[in-house]
């Protein structure tokens, strides 16, 4: 089961930098193509033909329309079909069009009812192309049930564990030894704490303060911010955000994106950067990059070992709850209430 | 669902030149093995042997025999058991026999009731090692199933769109700027048009007309006929076929057979030939061939894309029909009703 | 369907020589986590944390516990949880742990009810380690049901037509010209029989009368023990096993085990020995090794080719009896029976 009124991340803008270019890809089990007209505007349809079901993916962009290369039906930027060779009126018969935004470089498909899409559910972001900050990118798949991945990411405790060597020590913080403030927002869940006396990544001699923060929205954004201070920041902000006037030594943005495919398939764009005030970091980004390849490599294997033996599993078997499991249990619940109220 | 009491295609007469070698293959989800006697005689067994199950395509022949090379048991030629290692009266069972024919260098099965084995049903076409002709042959595997084939055969329209830049202008005609008649017959369907002011593919600056025609025969053979003659042929002859006294300038001949596998894999077996009167034309034949290997290659991946986007979608979402589309609604419904009556 | 109460054989001593080290595997769909505690004792546990169903395999050794390395769990040799990150008290749960033992240089894991594990149950065989025989072994898988490969070992005559130029002549023997014995045991069928006038191996010239017995046991384990004697020595012996004083000329032995890991996947664990009184077999053992392995890739080809047929075919379409199938027969009703009475 997948929630249809939400918007999910088709890729990313440099993949679809080229104007009339077509690029297919699934979306909870519907197959999607998104392409830009000849002047940029990007477009989303059903990537499926009405006439023979072939993909449009496969088609032709001719102006506003897109033309199926099967046996030549065009439909205009409605979907409307407007061209039949041989055919003097063409049908009333059309294919559904999505809602579709260029937003924080990612491109959003709205996959639910269009009178429900609100850019307003789109939540902010740092774009991978932003000239002030540093950041890379990439996008990988996994063989499982997206939930997994859900489950994952609002349980970060699993960084001193599964990124024993590589996430951990480059965070310089212990995720499994105190537990975040999980708050339930409308659409999302929102994380928060302070690790005291945390080591600097750079300089394992230098203590820190690091404030970490990050939202986990629906239908599976990642947007996570960190701070570093000098040691003693977290006590004279009494634990709480700190003030905006107190500048950080440095900051570090993650940002990842679970978009369904299936029910044993899941796409997952992430990138990474870092904000050093006033400095070239392209070195710190690289060797950063490197430890988040990393580090998602091993999500990779441990979530779709994870798949294997629920495969193996009779459902009825419960899961044992541990207070870590707040925010992985309020994620679903909410996604649980949004695909129930469809 | 497959139609049973039908000729399907096995292979090519070369696939099997040397005596004795049992290929196996797969037909409408029935394990089939051929193979030639000592005196070249084609032989057609259901490729399952009674005792366990086990392939006789990994058997041996013997004479008239094939005898099982997992524990020995040995069929005659009317498949009945005839040895059995240790036993002195072998049991009474026996192994089913297939009807089989070599004809136009294809190795035909007939894969229902024998009683109804008639050669009639198995088309009349070229031999590809025919002496007097060019032609070249190969076969591929869809993964998708038969009917999608079916349909993609008997709807060439789809020539200017899948095969734009390949077989289109190899023909030097416009598929989808004309309709063929199309004419239903007790066990195919028939297709015949004239192209007009058709490009002479060897010398674009001439200006030829062609008459084009092809069967698509049940359960799944399609038979070309292609003769160009100078502009004008096709007014002399009223747009009806060319009387036998107009020599064509040149002719070509497409041969292909369909055989389902399974339900999700199809075998595609296909021949091109060119006829140039009193020259040689291995150039011509190598360079055709090369086209149609692309072309195919084409076929496949949409068909293939097609396939996937059909696993996605609910079947009782409509497909719209078109007038291109009446050749393969007849082919589709001769099908429908044959298996219905089976 | 699967046997539970039963020893399985999970690998190879040689696989878990190193502490510490956790090798998960699937037996009877069931995963299961193996390993040595720091003093080199043997553990085997349900490869499933209780909490998020992560497999324990991805975990780590600590002492006698074992610790989930996604997200913190540790049990202790018992399979009771006892210590969770950020939680005082740990929950009351547990993992399952599985009776495991080592004999004969193969690892045992117990998949039923622990007390019923009896130790007794486990077939006596030669070690691969054994300082005083010249073994060699490997391990591979079949796409195919563990009931094929029981057939396959209950049923030597295929060694005549499979193995025709590997191990049949490697034997000297003809496994398809007569019956063994075969008597059922409590748990296990024995196959026992001479082979009289047999060729030596190592000299085809030399006639040798060889005494060759196996048990097939419960779940899956095949022992033989193979010795030759100068030829006449089946009739002194009036046919009956060799009195111990006589000396063979040479003996071997061969050790494998069936354990299956699903439904249509097997894993095979298999050995061979030689025993040449008094001499160096380094040779010999190789160049037997090398038949071996050949024989087992026949096996598997024509088993995975079996198992193909198996498929295609109607489960209420009989298979034919034959002589042959005593032991196959004996063996299914034997799993058969006790699989009913769990």
């Amino acid at each position: 089961m997948f929630l249809k009124n939400s918007w999910y991340v088709f890729g990313w803008s440099d993949e679809l930098k080229e104007n009339e270019k077509l690029v297919g890809r699934v979306i909870i089990e519907m197959p999607v193509v998104v392409w830009r007209n000849p002047q940029g505007r990007l477009m989303a349809a059903e990537d499926r033909c009405p006439h023979r079901h072939a993909p449009l993916s496969f088609g032709r962009v001719e102006g506003d329309n897109i033309r199926c290369m099967y046996h030549g039906m065009a439909f205009n930027k409605n979907g409307e079909c407007v061209d039949v060779p041989m055919v003097d009126k063409p049908p009333k018969c059309s294919i559904r069009m999505f809602p579709v935004i260029e937003k924080n470089d990612w491109i959003w498909v709205w996959m639910g009812d269009p009178k429900l899409a609100d850019e307003a559910f789109i939540p902010d972001a740092w774009g991978v192309n932003d000239p002030n900050k540093a950041m890379r990118y990439n996008s990988i798949e996994y063989d499982a049930h997206y939930q997994l991945v859900h489950d994952n990411l609002c349980d970060l405790s699993h960084v001193d564990f599964v990124h024993e060597k590589t996430l951990r020590p480059a965070t310089g913080a212990y995720w499994a030894e105190t537990l975040p403030v999980v708050a339930p927002q409308s659409r999302a869940v929102r994380f928060e704490r302070w690790f005291e006396n945390a080591q600097m990544p750079s300089d394992a001699s230098v203590k820190v303060d690091t404030w970490s923060t990050y939202e986990f929205v629906v239908p599976g954004i990642f947007i996570l911010y960190g701070a570093r201070f000098p040691a003693g920041t977290a006590k004279k902000c009494d634990y709480k955000a700190p003030s905006k006037d107190i500048k950080p030594i440095f900051e570090n943005i993650e940002q990842q994106a679970v978009t369904p495919i299936s029910a044993t398939k899941t796409a997952y764009h992430y990138a990474t950067g870092l904000i050093f005030p006033a400095k070239d970091v392209t070195k710190e980004i690289e060797a950063r990059m490197d430890v988040v390849m990393k580090t998602f490599e091993e999500d990779r294997q441990i979530i779709e070992a994870q798949q294997k033996i629920w495969h193996l599993t009779d459902p009825s078997i419960k899961k044992q709850f541990l207070p870590q499991d707040q925010g992985p249990s309020i994620m679903r619940r909410l996604m649980d209430r949004l695909m129930k109220e469809e």
